[in-house]
């Protein structure tokens, strides 16, 4: 059985609408997804608001409240039938998340053993066939094959077979 | 560079002491490691008490008290000199211990990047040359060399290489 490791934020979970919605409610702003187009929030925000952004990540409820990204439980479901899942999030980052992002999964994955849960920095560390991740960086220290989830800031990465939402990844999975 | 995975609880931290010890203190009972000799010590506690053993590792302290193992710092920082050192954890298991778990390495092991941590469940998805754990469970998952750990529970388990302290994983990394 061909085994399958999906990042969380966004693409599990979508993290930077929440993320641009504190920023823009806080400062009076109205950054959207199309000025992230090739960029990441870190490069629309000047330097100097970079602590704000952080503080936003580190606070006791951001990533409880992540919207679920669409179609993905059904789809996660299906690919349990065929692949060993695994939910692979660079969670180090973010030492506040550990408990958040383990309740959020059981919350809307609760298909998914904690056994299948993985936190980790660098995605290099992963045995699987396949990472599904919006983050080219992690995808590049991947040793299996990396599918590009899509996201603002990747619009311009190539070199990788994309994926632009869910039903493109049961396609390429199950299709 | 050759990639060496590490568990924490009985190879870096002393878990099981620290288990004896809450054990023992709240029943008046005398349980010694010696006891422990091919088993865990849910073998030697009757069933009806394991709610309480379960009770110990979930508590908001018992992970972050655990002792060092003797050698392992200074080890554990030649070995990073030579191999690509991970840290990996089955902390899935005990999720009140993620925070614990990350102080502990923090204030112990700082030298280990958050990068080159890893909470998981099931050790067969780390992709490493080796995996120093005392779980043969973990050990047959693992797709690497299982370098077996010596614990109480596991002096009759066979099959591995095994290092008894580390003093031997000192002498069959760094020889």
């Amino acid at each position: 059985m061909k085994r399958i490791a999906v990042d969380m934020d966004e693409v599990m979970a979508d993290a930077v609408t929440e993320h641009l919605l504190r920023y823009n409610r806080d400062h009076d702003e109205v950054i959207t997804k199309d000025d992230l187009h090739g960029k990441w929030l870190w490069d629309v925000v000047s330097i100097d608001r970079h602590p704000i952004l952080e503080s936003y990540l580190r606070s006791a409820d951001f990533f409880s409240v992540l919207d679920v990204m669409p179609e993905s439980q059904r789809v996660m479901m299906a690919l349990q039938k065929k692949y060993e899942v695994f939910i692979a999030t660079a969670a180090m980052e973010v030492p506040t998340s550990f408990e958040q992002k383990y309740k959020w999964l059981g919350e809307h994955f609760p298909f998914i053993p904690p056994s299948h849960i993985v936190y980790c920095g660098d995605k290099g560390i992963l045995r699987a066939d396949y990472l599904i991740d919006d983050n080219p960086r992690q995808l590049r220290r991947f040793e299996g094959e990396g599918i590009l989830y899509s996201a603002p800031h990747n619009v311009n990465v190539t070199g990788y077979r994309r994926v632009k939402d869910w039903l493109d990844v049961e396609e390429l999975f199950l299709g």
